[in-house]
């Protein structure tokens, strides 16, 4: 791995961690997201938190990463820019999310990595790992770290008769019936391998649950950085909180989190717990 | 943000306000939109009315900018290619709108800016957020602001029983219930944040029934400037003007309109009407 | 528009007129149209009725006119090369005819102009309007001026209930109703005016019936220039002639024209008669 | 036409007679082909058949073609490369054989021409016209001429019923009923007309069951020429030699031939025949 | 055959013999295979493997290759990038495996060969066909020598109705009826012909349930090189090393084998004993 790449990801992983703040969720989700809090709208309010709570990066699409390309930079916040995005309001297909800005731009933008999401299972999973390998053999190339978003999903997946033929060797371990396709150990695991396999310097994927099957999560991306996405807000600050412990026990460098922080009434104290949690400081 | 973008928009948001002319139409919908005023399918007529009317910029597709080049450089309205179209002959499927020109061809054909419609919620809204993201990167490094058309449509959204699930999170607001699914606040809302997410300097969306909504529409998209679709003839002037003071006071920088201008009788009346309540003289 | 497009248009519109030969049926419909005349599916025949019955212009594919380049020269009938092209043998789905030579293709076998086939109304309407919208800015920047063959066709159209629904509005006017889809005067002017709006030079669609109805297809293609379609032979060649008469009183600048010339008996005739009706020489 | 186009012409078609041995089978049919002659695997065993039967030239796949690069210069036969193929392994759909090496390739492993299949009448169609005529353009460029395989093919056509419809008009002669397709009269024609109109400057189609029937598919591709397709191993020496007698005297120049030689038990005396009938000597 | 791409072959298949370890499967078939052995799942556990059993060539993903750059180096075991590959995850059509990585990032990576899966039979047949025969191309230019994993698989293959009607004449040979499609003697010695015609410098294929059958997939690839693929751990040793002399004895070079290798208990022993077999030291 070239020394430039490892230097960005250090920015992002400073003391071998990292308490990442995700904000793409205006394109994700819509404003739906922001109803909780309504001041979350806005990236100024956004950055703030992101600079007074200590985050080691924020992710942005490229319209709101240019529009606030010197707050971004004075705040001091690594940029990781995320290539490719999806609304929600479509539904009536496998997903698949388009690359919509390349390396170049990301470099362009000041950004200290780039993220970008695969959805495992999908039937476009194919243009997805193909643009990704581009991407990650492109930004190394270029001194730029690659996160992925790695999102087991479709209907391959979700589909019960499918998932029963297709997942039988797969699901040998005893897993929590109530968890989604994308929470399922086995199905998380093989999506932070392919991440690994295709060259990605961290992945991002869901809870699993538990400390011990997120540990086989770990140990099969490794090398590869593995951090836990933040997910819908949970009820208490302690239930999140308690899943961080646990990922982190389990080899996890981290999290990606964004509604859990700026959904809550007062985001800097559930960022400073977090900060507690993941430094000790 | 770049000066020479911000210079270019000025021009087109002289004093924070547009009052922009809109004559897509010929090839949207065809010759049926001239049939309430003939006069109206001839550029000359229409370039007359942007110049004595004193809009603050006209949208044209290459054919017409190239072969009124001269005119139109003589008639001082900045020039807004619209980069994508499509005609309403072919009804089968879920709407696209190709890319039809370049921005290299804006620049050529003397643009101040460049506009594109993205259908959200089509199943083809990856292929249109890709060329949307794309003419922003490469309109903005070489100078141009970018005006989104954005509409949700789809099958995704208009059938009900999809709409039901998808929709039910997002749709927390009290709706009036004759809206159209791209009039719905929530909706639009949706769609002007994936403007500003994706880069847009400005989103034409459609009215949403009421300043307040109106209001959250501008907020998701600030600071993306936003103006109002001017949509089909209403019946009087005031009726139209109501609407358009209405998305003033919530914010927006004005009207992208047409057909509520060159369908009428007298188009210098309504423009004359339009400016007083725009730029208030 | 730049003077080298004039300056060529005016060697296919002298006088402001035009008589183009067309001679891509071998392609479009196969051996069949040479039936009636079977010396017809020689170019060199072909070419003989083009000098002498002094057209203005001969439509050929680029074999054609690679293979007859000197003879072509020598002849001095401007070449005007069809840029794409289908047969007839496929005939599941709706039609798309794909992009087959270059701009420069066309500069290199000493072409005139080119021409391009738009099926308006097809399900790959929008790769036709993307491929055509890109030959034309690359024609004029090059000195070429574009013709696009506009036909109105597809399921979407012919298709009854379909129609209905979406042609509601746009057949405001009384219209014939033996008419073919791609006859019938709104849907011809929508298709001519696409010519228009994308920037095409010359539009040549069907004829519609009347001249009254074809002058308001001329007034919405209006300042792009309009040619008929020959179409199938007619019974007589006044049947034929009083056509041509009808659309050159609605302001068209004339036809292009093969089987009504070249399946019948004597094709310098026609073509005698067809010069009068043109040019009054 | 350029002069280096027909030089090479000249050496696959000396004396205006070609005599082609294709070797595509192992790509196009496998192993079955084979099993008649198991020696037939072996291109050395092929080539040796090729020089010493002396045919005017033999088509091979890029692989062969590498692998035996000095083999088939030191035996001085002509080497036309296959642009295009496919397996017979997939039969789900209508047929498409795509380009899988570049003239450039072509250049580089010294042939003389390249050959391309185009299956018209499949739903697949505009995509190898499309790769044909870009082949063909850039061939020409390059001084190779170029070998259309014109091979009607495809549901629309086999399906009675469309084809009823489609047909009516094509098939006014008199056919013999037991025709495949892709032997019936007029669609070959129509099928090697379109080589012409793309600008082949050979094509290669199936014998029609009679040398009237054959002749006029000549005349529609003159003046590019015609080679007959082998086919399959005929029962008879002199059933095989009897087709290239009637299609020599229709005008074709030749056959493009490979399972009627290398699936006899003496592929060198078939040879001596077919040259005997060929080029009379 | 350049000199290049012999000389790095001969890394591969030193003394003409080859005995490769496949380490794709963390991508192909996911976590699921590394949980007969658990260290399997690392790569310094595998590369330890390769370096001590003296292993010919070790096959990976770009990921692991470039992470592990400097550990592969210095065990001095020639690196085999994997150019395509897809996850087990989607299973709703037939096969398709993107190419993810080019042949110059092979080069960077400092790879003595790449390797290619084409899924012959696949609806998507034409796509792999095509990125492969454009990757031998490109390779052999640049000095490298190529592997294709020649499968064939899809729909047309496996269903029994369609199986019946297209490989009745391919299959005239007697066959064990229990075997998978894609151990079907004439299938796989189809899918190996096609390896050659593409210009593969070497194929790796099943077995197919016989020395003799295997010597005809030798003998219609031939010359190009012949591997077996490993496939499932098999119960006993022996069962593996019987088909290891099997294929050897038929005029294969050798194998390609991960999951008989490092799924058991000391991969050592069992990389003694193919040594033996393959080289006889």
């Amino acid at each position: 791995m070239n020394a430039k790449v490892e230097e960005m990801k250090e920015r992002i992983v400073p003391q071998g961690r990292a308490m990442i703040l995700a904000y793409d969720q205006g394109f994700e989700h819509g404003p739906r997201d922001f109803q909780e809090n309504e001041e979350s709208s806005s990236l100024e309010y956004i950055l703030d938190i992101a600079r007074r709570g200590g985050f080691t990066g924020i992710v942005l699409h490229a319209g709101l990463a240019e529009k606030y390309d010197r707050q971004i930079r004075e705040a001091k916040v690594p940029l990781i820019l995320k290539l490719n995005g999806k609304s929600e309001l479509y539904t009536g297909d496998d997903p698949y999310s388009p690359q919509l800005y390349s390396v170049d731009d990301a470099l362009a933008l000041g950004a200290t990595a780039v993220g970008y999401t695969v959805y495992s299972g999908s039937k476009y999973e194919s243009q997805m790992n193909r643009e990704f390998a581009a991407i990650i053999r492109e930004a190394h190339n270029k001194g730029l770290p690659v996160i992925g978003w790695m999102y087991p999903r479709g209907k391959s997946l979700s589909d019960r008769e499918t998932a029963s033929k297709t997942l039988k060797m797969a699901l040998k371990e005893q897993e929590k019936t109530d968890l989604a396709i994308d929470e399922t150990p086995s199905i998380v695991a093989y999506a932070a391998r392919i991440g690994l396999e295709l060259g990605a310097d961290m992945v991002k994927v869901k809870y699993t649950g538990s400390l011990e099957s997120f540990r086989r999560v770990v140990q099969y991306a490794s090398p590869t950085q593995v951090v836990m996405s933040g997910g819908p807000k949970t009820s208490t600050d302690e239930e999140f909180l308690s899943r961080v412990k646990d990922v982190l026990a389990a080899g996890a460098v981290g999290v990606a989190v964004g509604r859990n922080v700026w959904q809550r009434k007062d985001p800097l104290i559930i960022s400073e717990k977090l900060r507690q949690v993941i430094f000790g400081t």
